[in-house]
C-alpha cells in the first residue's frame, strides 16, 4: 500500500516566561527581553502532528484522525491548555519554555503512543508569525 | 468628499486570568472554570482599529494608517505586548481582564487621541473562534 | 454598563444540493447549473454567531462563550455537521438549502434560546470566497 | 421574504503610486514616504462586494453569486488585475490611487449594475493589516 | 540552473461518504461513524500541487504556473467539483474516498502530465485542522 | 542537543514585471501575457526564512528569532519593500524577476549571514495560492 503522511492541527492557549533558571535576573532580561517578563505573557499555540504509514486497506486511513485528536489531546493539550508552561506542565518541569524545548517535550510523550505508523514532525506555531519544527533524533 | 471607515490590525500576546476579586474563588472557579486558573494563561490578541471620516482630498487618506499604528502602539500595544493583564497594566489595574472590559478600556484611552476622525469600532480577537466588537456608548 | 456584541465561531461539513422541488429537472439545471448535482456536493461551512447586550458586572462577560458554543452545537451544529441538508435536518425539510434560506432557519432556531442578551447577526460562509449575513426581521 | 446581505470576494494584483498630481515632488516624498516610490511597488489587493436584497422565492438567492462574480470580473477585475492604478485604469485617471479613492471609484463603477438588489459595501483589503470600507453616500 | 519546487493551491467542493463496500453496514457505521453518514456529507478541498524541476533560463519560472492551473483545472478539478467522490469521478470508481485514497489517486491522474518537470508532492486538505501528503512510490 | 527547524515569515509588497530582456517584446507578450505588463503589477510576498541548527542549552533556542527578523529585514526587506523588483533592487539587477529567480537570489544574499546554524529552506508566497521552495544547491 502506498505511504504518506497525515496531519491534525490542534489549538491550545497558554503562559510563559522564557527564563533560564542556572542564569541571573540580569543576564535572563539581556538575552531574552520582553519575553523574560516575570509576570508572564501568553500565545494561542498550534501544533501540527503528522504521522507516517501505509494506508490501512480496511479503513482508507493511515490512522483514523478522530482517534490521533483523541490521543493528543489526552497526553497533550489537557496537560497545555490554559496552562502556565514554566508552572503547571510536568513533562515541562525545569525546562525553559521556549517553542524549541516545548515542542521536543511533546516530542517525548507522544512518540511512544503513535503505532503501527510512527510520528514524522511536530510543528509548533507560537504566533502567526513564527513556527518550529522538530522530526525526533 | 466621500466618508469611509479604515482599519488596521495590530497584533499582542499577553497572558491574564479571569477572576472577579469581589467573588471567592469557589466562586470564581465556578464562574470561569479553566480560564481562572491562578497561575495564568495566555493569547495572541489581534485588535482591530476601525476609523470614520471624509477623505482628504490632500492625502487621498481618511487618516495615515501609519501614524494610526504609531499611536495604536504607543497608547495601546505598548502597554499590552508580552504582559500580564492583571498585574502590569495600569488602564486595566482593578478591572477583570475579560476581552469585553479589555475592549472597552482599550476605547478609552484610545478614542481622545482620533481626530479630526473618530473612532467608529474597536474588534479584539482573543482566539481564532471569537472577538468582540464595541462601538462606543 | 457598556453594550458590546461578542461572536463565536463554529464549523460543520455537509452535502447538499440546490434543488427547488417546485419547478422541473431541466429548469433546476438552468437555474442552478453544478450546484443543483443530483448525486450532491458538499461544504466546510463556517458559522460566526453574534450577540449583542451589556457587560454583566459579575462575570466582566456579555455572556459566557463557552456556554453559547455549547448551545450552538446542541440546538445547530450537531443537526448539521456531516448531514445532507437536504436529506437530514428536520429544520430544514422542504426548504431549498441555499446558504440564505439555511441561515434564516439556523437564526428561527437559535433566536427563542438567547437570553438576556438578544441574537445580533449569523454570517454563514460556504467557502472562503463568500458569504451570508442575516440580523433577523 | 427575509432581506439578507451576500458577499463574494474577488482578488486582483496591481501596482501603484501614492501621489498627488498638484503638489511638488518634495511635498509628495514627504506625506507619503515609502508609498511614493517613483518606480512603483504593488499590493494583492481583495475586495469584498455586498449586495443587499430578499430572498427571491424561485432560487433561494438574493442574487446568483456566480452572476455577481462574473459582473464584478467584467467591470472591475478585468481592469485592475496586473494592471497599474496610476496609469492603465480608466475609471481611476487622474485619481491618486489610495485604498480609499480606489474603492469608491470602483462603487461608482458597480453600483448602477447591481439590480434588483442593492450595492451595500465595498471592502477593500490592501494588505492583511488593513482595509477599507465603503457604502456610499 | 537551481533546482527549486513550486506550488499551486486549487479548490473544489465536493460529497462523500466514508464506506468500505466490503464490510458490512454494522462494520461501516462502527470503523467511520458519522463519515459513514449514507446521505452524505462535504467538504471544500483544498490540494497543493507541488513540482520540482531547474529554472528554465527563458521564462526564469520552473514550469509556467498558469499552464499548471490548467493542466490541473482540466484533469483533477473537472471531475471532483461539485461532484460526488462515490458517485461521479471514474478515478474513484471502487475506491472508499478518503483523504488518503484520494489524494493518492489523484496523483496517479496528474503524474504523467507533469514533464519535464516532475510532480514532487500532492498535499490535499478536507478541513482547516487536517491534510494529508503523498510523495509517490 | 536536539536538531530543530525554526521559521519566521516576513511580508513585502513590490512592483514588478515579468520579463526577458534578451527576448522580443512580442516573444515576452507571448511567453508572459498579463505578467509582462510594461506598465508593472505587484504583490504582497510573504517569505518564510527557516534555520536548522540544535539548541543552544544557554537560551533553549535555535537561534533568537528577534534577530534573525532583524537579519532579514536589514538585508532583504529593506531592499524590496515598496521597491521595484526590476529597477530598485541592486541583487535583482538584470535578472528576471519570477518568484524564482527571486528566491534564489535572496538565498545568496541571506546564507552567508546565517551562523552558526545553517539556511535550511526559503519559501516565497507571491500570492495566496502559490509558492516557491528553495534549499540551496
Amino acid at each position: 500500500m502506498p505511504t504518506l503522511t497525515v496531519t491534525r492541527r490542534l489549538h491550545f492557549n497558554a503562559a510563559h516566561r522564557v527564563h533560564n533558571a542556572t542564569l541571573s535576573d540580569a543576564e535572563n532580561r539581556e538575552l531574552f527581553g520582553k519575553c523574560n517578563n516575570p509576570n508572564w505573557h501568553g500565545h494561542n499555540y498550534l501544533l501540527e502532528v503528522s504521522v507516517t504509514g501505509p494506508i490501512d486497506p480496511k479503513t482508507g486511513y493511515v490512522l483514523d484522525l478522530a482517534k490521533l485528536r483523541d490521543l493528543v489531546e489526552r497526553e497533550l493539550v489537557s496537560h497545555l491548555d490554559h496552562k502556565n508552561l514554566n508552572l503547571d506542565v510536568p513533562f515541562m518541569s525545569g525546562t525553559n519554555p521556549t517553542t524549541e524545548n516545548l515542542v521536543v517535550a511533546c516530542w517525548k510523550v507522544l512518540e511512544p503512543h503513535i503505532e503501527p505508523a510512527r510520528l514524522r514532525r511536530l510543528r509548533l506555531w507560537e504566533t502567526d508569525n513564527n513556527y518550529v519544527d522538530y522530526e525526533g533524533e
